[in-house]
């Protein structure tokens, strides 16, 4: 019995440092936004470092999978590739301007009917995989607070799909859209359409690098 | 002098009587929702039933010079034949939805410099013509109350172009977008993007056409 | 020996008997055009009555697996459920309409790099699972014959890709936008933009349907 | 008698040498073509150096009346202040790639009834004017000769409309599409889409500039 006792002990200091050792493995999944949040100031290097000020070092493999002018549909043609085959633990998919900005740029957006099949087919396959999953909104096509930037009414139409995938699949939304619109309705009261979060209506700059690394950091770290 | 003075009264009382006799011309100028605004139903025959009922039916002549399809600078192109050559008193300008809403349905919206630029051209050759003037807002492409319709932020911004040009000219503004949105909160609870005051998410109903004429009786008869 | 002759040429007669048995299986792999060929007068249905009529009924099983408003993403979405899982022997690629159309009429169609990315990602699949494959030049948006139809060029453009993947990946091409400009040369002389070969600029007439099945028969039958 | 002959002589000499010295001013009216037109290499400032090597300078008055993002409304909004005011002898209107491209860029292009429409506007306040006319096709968006520039549909429909309304208004044509795709078929092998006569595919280079010169000189000056 004691002897019994003793393997159990054994066993189980084993593997929980076989698991100390294996860091949670979170990969970002988007576009230029993500590709952008590995640089030096970059969302994803700040999540790092919020994680290392911590002391959680070695529990957090973050990976950064974001490639410029993604929209829905390329995530799911490189799933498998870029996220899938590194059997991460977690995925963040911060996905959708380009889905909506493209359709006044080059006529290249995504249909409304399309973007939520790609995007639950993304969420199945995920899943499938053991994966878990946060969602995000996509955060801004112009900083405007009054609801009169060119893409707004289409940003929160698909936000809206968002919000809903989330809420049928059961799953963890970062809502940076609203939490942009908020953070604007305090901090830009000269109603400007970028330099508040954004450099240039679309992309972070640092102030909004560290705003959405400070809104998932809760989140990848629960 | 006495002579004098009973002539000036004569004249008086003759141009007077020749004024009654002129009714008040008003043009309602703009797209397809003002070409069915003459229709049986429509917002212009609307109005003119309302002033017909005050018994104001011999001070005013209402004329529709709707046409579908019709953008800011088409205004501009048949304004010479189809407005200022009438001689209207009062000319009401009803126009946006086809700037913002063929960007996507075939490419060919309206820049929001130029828009800016042809409806100020609209505004200078009809105060120069010596008529009045009223400015409307285009009420809405989709009448879900979220701002989530596709076109909504660039109607809204459209409408921010309509409602500080009615300043800049010093110019009286029926804000038919504000109205609109204000009516919806309180009459579509179900969040619906058309059946509340349109038929098909732009075009004026039976109730959309009372509720435009509603809002232009004060202003057209004061 | 003789007695592993004999079951050799055992072995060989059943598996001849088998093949017989087995027709060849086609998919038709679309979008609305596709769609309508199953249909009584549709390509694929004429595809069938020229094989039976040739005696040749049980040896093809066609199958047409096209949906209205396809692009070419979204056959790679669902190749899966459609085409693979039900084990074509050949797999008859026909899209790219609406890729070049909806960025004109919905601002959602596809960029040229991503066309040529899962167009590409298709044939990988589909020669994965063993199957053959014939890719399909999109035919017309619009009959006109001196190139001044409104998606020609983006028309010839996205048929160019279909070529050089046709001809990279050494595969059968059907190359239905030469033929049908071909036909129209000699059969369109008053440079109408429909009525030829199809109904509407776009979908397929009897004539355009039975000028594909045409193509198609002798590609399918060898 | 011989007084007033005498008369009638010195006046006829002296209106006849003021006639002399009136140079025949034209105007080139456009878009950023145009306005390049007048810089150093640009295709105006080289016609004026044709002229003078012709030794023509005292008889020719070159105006550049370009203005970049100018699509054929844009012309019509501005033909008085930038036009008619100058009481030129002849102008050349040289406009449509906007019109077409815009389409795909910012989805502001223009409708193809429209750009007739304010063509034969611009036509008719000319023409009421007193000048001549010049028409231009617009020359390329990409310089491929096989008709797989994704424009080039659009661009030869436009084209045809300004070719048939110089045919309709008994106007000379200056078919610099046509041209232009006459030099690229002898010159451009590689199928390049800019490079040979443009830097971007629409802005012409120092070559493209002397042939619109070339093609020009013989019609202005004769």
């Amino acid at each position: 019995m004691k002897k019994l006792l003793l393997l159990s002990v054994l066993f189980w200091s084993m593997t929980s440092f076989i698991q100390q050792e294996k860091p949670k493995r979170i990969i970002f999944f988007g576009d230029s936004i993500t590709q952008a949040g590995v640089q030096p100031n970059g969302y994803i290097t700040k999540l790092q470092e919020m994680i290392d000020k911590k002391g959680d070092k070695a529990n957090y493999e973050l990976i950064g999978a974001g490639i410029g002018g993604n929209k829905v549909y390329d995530l799911y043609l490189r799933l498998e590739d870029d996220v899938l085959s590194k059997k991460p633990d977690l995925v963040v998919i911060y996905v959708g301007v380009n889905d909506v900005w493209h359709k006044a740029t080059s006529g290249t957006g995504t249909d409304p009917d399309k973007f939520i099949r790609f995007y639950q087919a993304l969420i199945n396959k995920i899943q499938a995989s053991g994966a878990k999953l946060i969602l995000c909104t996509p955060a801004t096509i112009g900083e405007k607070t009054d609801f009169s930037n060119q893409q707004d009414g289409d940003m929160n139409q698909y936000s809206n799909f968002i919000r809903n995938l989330a809420t049928k699949n059961n799953l963890p939304l970062c809502d940076l859209r609203k939490e942009f619109l908020g953070h604007n309705l305090n901090n830009n009261p000269e109603n400007k359409d970028k330099g508040i979060l954004t450099t240039d209506r679309v992309h972070l700059n640092e102030l909004g690098n560290q705003f959405v690394a400070d809104k998932l950091f809760p989140l990848i770290t629960k």
